[in-house]
């Protein structure tokens, strides 16, 4: 059955086609359907985000639609910038400008107190109202300084001692480990096992 | 009909009965009912962590129960400290170790990115399943530094300037126009109405 991949942004898409690659989908991304003015993000949430649009897509073309909300949880901002991640920094501002923003708030912090997290919620939600949902998390640490030249977003200062790398200096690996690959595969599991 | 006010706190309690007063409720506290463990608060917002507390006293004395929870989204912090107000500084911080980090955070920022709101949402829940929600907020900036003796919480650094003083200022007036207050007077109306 034909799924619509509820996203716009075309490196996403690549991304979540390539993760789900495995498991035969027949996916149609928004670039290849009628266009359709996006569904405002007025949740609280990941998840209710990521339900709108999902929801909004379902509704409108009558077929399944996977969308996908995520960003970055620092603990000592008390789990901000979250669903605010993209815009941290006022609605114009660049990754650089939001990174630069991060690393000023937390100029002096000890490690132990740098521990953020990147999330991704990946819904599916059917014309009929049903709902398949998945999540997928990577830990890890604010750095003191932006580090690597792959990768896009908060990726030059999430650092991850395991790998003693941002995710911005992991290159292809970061792939097999991110919030987005993990949520991404758990659905595309979940999916072949409904039959999609 | 008897309605179990699903607070623990005895100054709450005092705040809640106060703002409800004129709507004749028969509310009984937790301190007047066998007493239970409470709920883990596992939600991701308010709206969720009400809902938990509520459910859980609605089921377990078969009584519709009300409770609610708040806290104070900064704008600078992508909405942290939020569900996490209480423990901003670790969970034996004291409320002038989390005032005096959202301080420090927000050292030589400018007034008009200071902007903040104290957010509580109460919700009632019948053991039928049935649900009454309402919302009070209370729009501000943090201050400087802190000021004001009375409140508590974030009080002294919660700055209104139609006033020219933080919450902590304000004394009686704060229980007239607090976030509480908006939610449990909207939820009074809503009780007379439904005829409890």
């Amino acid at each position: 059955m034909e799924i619509v991949l509820a996203t716009g942004n075309p490196g996403k898409v690549r991304e979540i086609e390539e993760i789900l690659k495995p498991y035969g989908l027949d996916l149609v991304s928004l670039a290849h359907l009628p266009q359709v003015d996006s569904p405002s993000e007025t949740g609280k949430t990941f998840e209710e985000n990521a339900r709108i649009k999902a929801d909004f897509y379902a509704h409108h073309f009558q077929k399944p639609a996977l969308a996908d909300d995520s960003g970055l949880e620092v603990e000592y901002l008390g789990g901000g910038p979250g669903i605010y991640s993209s815009r941290f920094a006022g609605p114009e501002a660049t990754d650089e400008e939001r990174n630069k923003k991060l690393l000023t708030l937390l100029k002096g912090v000890p490690f132990s107190q740098r521990r953020a997290a990147f999330i991704c919620v990946a819904i599916l939600v059917t014309p009929e109202g049903e709902e398949l949902k998945t999540e997928g998390r990577l830990e890890g640490y604010i750095a003191t300084r932006p580090a690597g030249d792959q990768g896009f977003g908060y990726d030059p200062v999430f650092f991850l001692p395991e790998y003693d790398k941002t995710t911005a200096g992991l290159g292809k690996q970061k792939n097999k480990i991110s919030h987005r690959y993990r949520a991404f595969k758990a659905m595309g599991e979940l999916l072949s096992r409904q039959g999609y």
